[in-house]
């Protein structure tokens, strides 16, 4: 891992992970597409083949592409191919003082200085995934996460595991273009990728494929700055983050998000609402429809993949939260609930909720419908508000659908373990299938500082039944902003939980990795047992605690049991006996013989 | 938290939790019992009582008694009744230098000074709980368990929550002494208490009550101390250990022992065969039956109170583990396949398991019977290899249940998620109810360094679906010996699985907590929130990462939104404006008049 550039460009970490080489696979009905895949190179003891996974990273692990965060990623999907007359460019909003919290001088952020004019659809078309997805058309984007989601799976079809329980979800043995735009059609998945967002490297959520994590970052007015966030967003996509969400709350909010998106290579969700409240001085009954649609528009423009709304929080909602042991924990939900009681009128999300699918499909922004009455404690679990809201989706999702638009719905919260799967059925009844995507949710309240845990518990088991991407959570939810260790510690729990719920769904490339990882385990290839592993460096750094020669990375021990008492060893020591004695032989001669050794006063 | 004592005494960490006093409650039918529970006290703003809570901490929490390790912990249960002419003294076994794996002079840890005869039941008796149980006694060991488990339940019971699904366990509302006596009498629960740990403040394993959680320590070959050991049992049960297991396997083994035993209140488990290996030099095959029955003795009588015996794995079982990923990867299951191998004889603890019972009786040691063919992978997890160890558990179940013994199960191991509940059915079906003591399980191999996240999700879930006692796992798993830390943080990890599996069996006292922590978060009780964590220390070091005046302390926000955005602060807003304006009187409006502010164009 370097650190490259010095100032003043800001340096972001770079450089591949352990034994490992980027790869691409280019597309067939659009060759132009490169889908980057991961290859972990094995030891040549190994005799196997390297190991193929999944790639978030983006050309940050590309020791080719050269990085500078001040000019941004290249704009690859400028080059794919689009219908003509779909798209127009224009002049765009122009930046006011209030983006950036009316900040200016020495504290504004500097802005993007490779500002492009944005594009919109011509005419009211809909430019969306789903709108093609309708009308047969197989989009790059399509194909790109086709090629993606397979992991090398051609290769390895003999070896696939199919045992997993789906609970419905149909998880093919082989994903074709042809597959991805069948399930967008379907609004069973999404494919966030804002036609503003050329830097992008499409990626899929549904549940019928490979189970995403988001990550989080985002300043807030009490700490942290622009290098720092894009530093986190480069960090959380290293380690596996599959989508981002800028919550920034704090001043510089448009500079900071227009560096954020202009290099990464991951779909960035926002909630607009945040940066309107900022508009109007952070006074909620200030907020209009007019400031809220001209922050729509300004998001659409930078490149926002996705837009959290939390139009499904009623007025004839919030006094379902009136008994609750924690009311609204949502900060959206609060905000517009705040709104809707003070004018003691209905929500203008819920009200314009059509104008809003307009601007959606005329950049392709998807939504994730918020979740306002997410309960924030297990004693508010399933509660009445909860699922009074979440009907409201179920209604929205026909209205942006019936829009061309795509759409995810947000899950709670704060869950015990026995009330998790009642919300996963319930979202895949009320809201027709559209891809569901939780945070958490955490299975008890009783550990702060440890809450990546407790939600991680939540997370693999809705991943499990059929959420299609899961919102980390960092060790630092209810007490403070998280920095750059928590956000890998949030992405690793959460990439444990995704895949954990891939094996159990029954994915078929999921147990490769596995398999790889313990037969190198089982072979004292310790190199390959941290280099297989979701975080080789710190399985490395653990392991040299104790041990740390080189030699003993061939060592058929470690300092957990000492060599004299590694069953592994002993393992091997009884596999060479097989081959004197066969085992076999012996087996058999049991099956027949009965109990040969057997004392008479057991039975 | 003090560090008492200087040398040459070895210190360990002492002092009560923050806002945290031991109270005693007496015994009823045996007013000589004390038992310890904690309580948490609250800001005086809150208006609440302090919050009771198990405490497994033992004597060192206890401001009011002195700590000297090398004096050990008083002796309470010796002053506790026992029908008479049941035990007697004898003179014990005299330790031997192969004892400690014949080291001497300055290597060589002290003996324990101050040492006493043991105790064995007189002439061929059962002195175990399940034979007092049996015979319907209730023992002080019984009474102090159940007025353990109901945490203050009496007190509490108008605000019983009682939703969960408890997959076949029956949980009572109140804790009866008479209770516990049924459920250990019919094997369903254990509480292990060898007449020779009198510092022993009894605990109870069974799928009706809490779920426990166990800690491994222990020294290896390769590293750490006597103190190390004793701080380490120490500090595993500060954190909430309600087992520890001393695994040491190096030199020392019966005088480290010794160390921990006299300053232990919790239960210690060992797995003898470790022991016995040391005996014979570390070779398998030169284990006999001799040594290993002598070790049992010599454990026995030190206080031993359970032993992790391997006796299911049969030579027949070895050669269906053959082709398996991961071979065998429990250690004393892979000593005794190559035992049996070596000699082509089947195992001696299998043929010898009623005398192995005789023994175990005489000093109510419990067993754990060992899965020695556990999976060490998910591509192993549920193989004929290990049900069909299962079975034979089954068998030695009922063979120790007809010799009045007290028997737990061990169980994996690595098993995805979809494969877990199979475990659980099975094991409760085939031993005939007796607790499961499971090993995670681990619920993905691709994460070495988070083992305890992988393992921590198939903990919760199989606890929930019956298991009565989870072996934790460290972060240190398949990589090192863990260190102060990692035993921290695996018992932390683990208290939060054994807590969701609490609340998803819908155990009558577990939400007490979870609510009280929910509301001291909504009212920004800071301390509070602190105070009644799992671990106080670090959710306060994080929060004050950001914000560390003590002003900050009432701030009605955190650093992670700012003050702007902090939803509880709004929702406090709401609430306000409920008391101005009547919620429920605008909400039977709507009820009523139907949807008031919905536009046409939404239906």
């Amino acid at each position: 891992m370097n650190i490259v550039s010095p100032k003043p460009i800001p340096a972001v970490t770079t450089g591949p992970l352990p034994a490992s080489s980027k790869v691409f696979r280019p597309g067939t009905i659009h060759p132009q597409i490169r889908v980057p895949l991961r290859e972990i190179a094995l030891h040549p003891t190994a005799g196997e083949p390297p190991v193929t996974v999944y790639d978030a990273s983006g050309p940050y692990t590309d020791p080719t592409v050269p990085i500078r965060i001040d000019l941004g990623l290249p704009r690859v999907r400028s080059q794919w191919p689009r219908p003509d007359g779909e798209v127009e460019t224009y002049q765009g909003r122009i930046v006011r003082p209030e983006d950036n919290g009316f900040v200016s001088g020495e504290r504004l952020t500097p802005e993007f200085a490779h500002r492009q004019s944005p594009l919109r659809a011509s005419g009211g078309k809909a430019v969306t995934q789903i709108a093609y997805a309708r009308a047969g058309v197989i989009t790059p984007e399509m194909e790109f996460v086709a090629i993606r989601e397979n992991l090398g799976r051609a290769m390895a079809r003999a070896e696939l595991q199919r045992d997993g329980e789906s609970f419905g979800a149909h998880i093919p043995d082989f994903v074709t273009p042809e597959f991805v735009r069948l399930e967008v059609a379907e609004g069973r998945a999404i494919i966030p990728a804002n036609i503003n967002h050329p830097e992008l490297e499409p990626m899929i959520i549904g549940r019928n494929f490979l189970v995403k994590i988001n990550a989080n970052i985002g300043n807030s007015a009490v700490t942290s700055s622009m290098e720092e966030e894009v530093e986190k967003m480069v960090w959380a996509i290293r380690w596996g983050a599959d989508t981002v969400m800028d919550l920034s709350t704090g001043r510089n909010i448009h500079n900071i998000r227009d560096w954020i998106i202009r290099n990464s290579p991951v779909p960035i969700g926002t909630v607009p609402l945040y940066q309107a409240l900022e508009k109007v001085g952070g006074i909620a009954e200030n907020l209009t429809w007019e400031v809220y649609r001209d922050t729509l528009i300004e998001q659409a423009e930078q490149g926002v993949d996705y837009f959290t709304i939390h139009a499904g929080l009623r007025l004839h909602h919030i006094p379902l939260t009136v008994n609750r042991v924690t009311g609204i924990v949502s900060r959206g939900g609060s905000i517009m609930a705040k709104w809707c009681l003070h004018h003691h009128k209905e929500s203008f999300l819920y009200e314009r909720f059509d104008e809003i699918c307009d601007i959606a499909r005329a950049y392709d922004v998807s939504f994730s419908l918020g979740d306002g009455l997410r309960p924030g404690s297990i004693a508010d679990a399933n509660d009445a508000a909860q699922f009074a809201e979440l009907e409201t989706l179920g209604e929205l999702t026909r209205i942006a659908w019936a829009k061309d638009c795509q759409v995810m719905i947000e899950g709670p919260g704060h869950v015990p373990m026995h009330k998790i799967k009642e919300n996963m059925d319930k979202q895949l009844a009320v809201c027709g299938e559209a891809p569901f995507y939780t945070l958490g949710p955490l299975t008890t309240d009783i550990a702060p500082g440890y809450d990546h845990i407790t939600s991680g518990i939540g997370a693999a088991m809705i991943g499990w039944f059929g959420t299609a991407m899961l919102c980390y959570v960092t060790p630092k939810e209810h007490l403070g902003l998280p920095d750059r260790n928590d956000v890998k510690t949030g992405v690793i729990t959460y990439k444990i939980a995704a895949h954990a719920a891939d094996l159990a769904k029954g994915h078929p490339a999921a147990q490769l990795r596995d398999d790889a990882l313990s037969r190198a385990r089982f072979e004292f290839r310790w190199e390959d047992q941290f280099n297989l592993s979701l975080d080789p460096e710190t399985a490395r750094s653990f392991h040299d605690e104790t041990l740390p020669k080189e030699a003993h990375k061939v060592a058929h021990f470690c300092s957990m049991c000492g060599p004299k008492f590694c069953s592994m060893r002993i393992s091997h020591d009884i596999r060479a006996e097989e081959q004197k004695e066969g085992l076999e032989a012996m087996a058999a001669k049991y099956r027949e013989g009965g109990d040969l050794y057997m004392s008479a006063d057991k039975d």
